[in-house]
């Protein structure tokens, strides 16, 4: 007789495992049919769950009709083609079957002995982005750099804080502690993530100046310079700049080479932020975004955005992973090993915050090769077309204007009649199901922004979303 | 004629998924047929692939192939029932179909509005972890606490210890900052990821007091309070303790209700690191291991280690949640909606580090459905049961001691005959394959861990892997 378990066998995997494979074919296959920003009130979705927890076990078939029932009316379907709203978290079918394959293996990369698979693939794939993004080669492995898998930009943003951090305070009494006169700078414009990261890291918000910016919301580098010098005559200690590489805001670019000059001059980290726009540099016509990059201390860019690649899947490059190491290794005996202890291997529990880690180059490794670069870049160069052809379509219609540079896939602009017409346009776009689009404000003014990049979006639907903004514009009366 | 594109249709998503499903199936099939410690040498795996990442698009089929081929040989198979190495980290059938669900609807939850059953299914599944674990009322959501899933314990103590530096420095003038007073206490047992959270929140390392242990390697009481009196006359600022439900070390358990004593009377936040152990209180006959919990401010554990929810998986409760959302909260313009606003909603990024979260709470809920609270206490009391019987053995062979108390799934013991034999006895085990386990130092002697956690162990792999352990003992020789 079997033994009493109630764990899933594997040949129940094996049946439940292709019910969940058919329902998500389904889902891809009617995605366009569902709103794509959910339409619930906050609590329906609890409402439709039991308050107390099921003290007998259930069949996987009642779990999975639930999943119809309960969650999906409470999802925001990012995977829609007709998803433009914030940055793209986009995701496809060789990722999905690669992450699931890491959560079968169950593995923690902790350590390069707890599975050497997990980090050597993970180093292997990063470096074949040095060359497949025209990186600097300092952010090679081979070389005294290299890249590790983090789960977001902030993550990573701030790791390159710490260690820039530690370089400033390595000779202070309180080892690896904070100094209350250190200076962080970036630009207005900058993600929030910084501003959290300066937080966590005990420079405090007081300390991180937000250097202004030109026409282009790009930041003014000798602003920076002004702002930097100022400080050092106030007897703080400038540390750390972030630069952006397509801002979340209006994806303007920084000038790298002129912030990395006064870096390295000033002897500052210099950081790069590149969440989204990282991945235009695939193209070899993009990669101008990216000038300057040789002068940069460290580099993020997140796969789960633009990439095909689902979240998590941020790369975070340092040229001195010594610096890094330094920052955050912690060595207790119960995680000794050979290995270790031989200086042979990477370890990346030292690369980042937490000490276990998931297979996650797995993900990235399927996608690259069932892509191909040159996949990547057709899809890729297809979104920018896409959006500037949407980009075209704004500026031939009078009624508005075009609120910012748009040199990639996301374009920035608004009615002209002012802010309560924008909101209320954007909202009535957006409950209506069949597109969502966000805002922001630039130069105090709501405007919207329309981001191609999600996976299946094509010429077609960012036709209809342009159609169904004019529509909607039409209703609203105003401007000719 | 269809369009020029390198994705996966749904169609080839289900063939190949089912592709994916039932390697996954055949693997846990096989799996005890494996060597549990991955035997490959440093360069091993990278050795095998391409130094070149492929220009053009590749079959899946090529893609699958090279998982045997060239990642296999590099995997330490942490769902082999053979692994009884650090903590566990298990999954199971449901909890990768969850995940695998999560990866597909490939959504955002940083925001309610950015799909709004992903925050409320992640409350309330953490909602009914509440009764199930016998945690205190106040960490509900209905009440002013609540609970949210982060990777790792590293990240939420690190957040538990940043709310509580916020919670001390609130009248400082550089807001969210460092002040280099500030003091934080944990045992000398304790994670080393207290350490590295104090390093990251900028408190430092010399602002750490590793408090002594008892004989059962449990944090003094009355140490504590000696260390927090001296450090208040310095002049210094103690502001934050962490107390551990069952260290990793040995599984220790901190005397929650003195530590929490006197963190009430000197007004210190009371961090309780439960990462592991805290599974256990699923079972009442167990809830004895967390009794004082009432008097802490916020709480962690790893449904990822022992609660059959592969990684990552972590709970963080908190008592305040006020407290940790004006610690973590940043709202640029571009993340501001209408249910934000109106306040009625959580919106977890303002919960954690990362900005970005995926849809993690799923592969919980479907756990907790289809093991059902009682499928869940059976395992985990099959799990210390084994644990209890290794033990036995263990007191029964001469040639061991026992290194310490072994209140769960972990038992600490030593060959006799001193540190070098214990060494070499692990080394051979594990590169024997059989088997796999790990060590640590109590008392500066070199001890091996036998920790009982993986979801398909039975009492079969457990006699099986002691047998093995008395046989290598054999062929040492020494002590009779």
């Amino acid at each position: 007789m079997a033994e009493k378990s109630y764990h899933m066998t594997p040949e129940q995997f094996r049946q439940y495992g292709r019910d969940m494979v058919d329902w998500i074919a389904n889902y891809y296959e009617e995605i366009e049919a569902l709103p794509v920003l959910s339409q619930v009130r906050p609590g329906e979705v609890r409402q439709k769950l039991p308050g107390a927890p099921p003290r007998e076990a259930e069949d996987f078939g009642a779990i999975l009709a639930d999943i119809d029932k309960v969650i999906l009316p409470g999802v925001t379907h990012w995977q829609s083609p007709n998803f433009f709203a914030y940055f793209p978290a986009n995701a496809s079918g060789p990722a999905i079957l690669g992450d699931l394959l890491s959560s079968a293996l169950g593995i923690q990369g902790m350590l390069w002995a707890t599975s050497p698979a997990c980090t050597e693939l993970e180093t292997h794939v990063l470096d074949w982005l040095v060359p497949m993004l025209g990186l600097p080669e300092k952010f090679l492995s081979s070389s005294l750099g290299g890249g590790v898998i983090q789960d977001t930009a902030s993550s990573s943003s701030l790791c390159a804080m710490l260690a820039a951090r530690e370089r400033a305070t390595k000779h202070s009494s309180n080892r690896r502690g904070c100094d209350g006169r250190l200076v962080a700078y970036t630009s207005n414009q900058a993600h929030s993530s910084i501003e959290k990261a300066a937080m966590v890291a005990g420079i405090g918000a007081e300390n991180l100046r937000l250097i202004e910016v030109d026409d282009s919301f790009a930041m003014r580098p000798e602003s920076l310079a002004k702002q930097i010098a100022q400080d050092r005559e106030a007897g703080l200690v400038p540390f750390f700049v972030s630069a952006t590489v397509g801002t979340t805001s209006s994806n303007a670019l920084d000038p790298l080479p002129a912030i990395g000059t006064i870096c390295r001059d000033n002897d500052l980290w210099f950081h790069v932020d590149a969440a989204m726009s990282g991945t235009a540099a695939l193209c070899p016509e993009f990669r101008y975004i990216q000038n300057g990059l040789d002068l940069a201390d460290s580099y993020t860019f997140n796969p789960h955005k633009w990439m095909f690649t689902n979240f998590d899947c941020n790369c975070f490059y340092v040229a001195d992973r010594k610096a890094l190491i330094d920052t955050l290794s912690i060595l207790p005996e119960y995680l000794r090993n050979q290995a270790t202890d031989s200086g042979e291997v990477f370890d990346y529990r030292d690369w980042h915050i937490p000490l276990g880690r998931r297979f996650r180059s797995l993900k990235l490794w399927f996608v690259i090769r069932y892509y191909g670069v040159e996949g990547l870049q057709f899809h890729v160069r297809r979104h920018i077309a896409m959006a500037q052809q949407f980009l075209e379509w704004v500026k031939q219609d009078k009624r508005f204007e075009v609120a910012a540079p748009a040199p990639l896939n996301l374009v920035c602009f608004r009615h002209r009649d002012g802010d309560k017409n924008n909101e209320e346009l954007m909202n009535c776009l957006n409950r209506s199901g069949e597109l969502y689009l966000t805002h922001t404000r630039l130069n105090g003014r709501f405007t919207l922004r329309f981001c191609v990049g999600q996976t299946n979006t094509t010429e077609r639907h960012v036709e209809h979303a342009w159609k169904r903004i004019q529509r909607e514009t039409d209703k609203l009366g105003g401007s000719k």
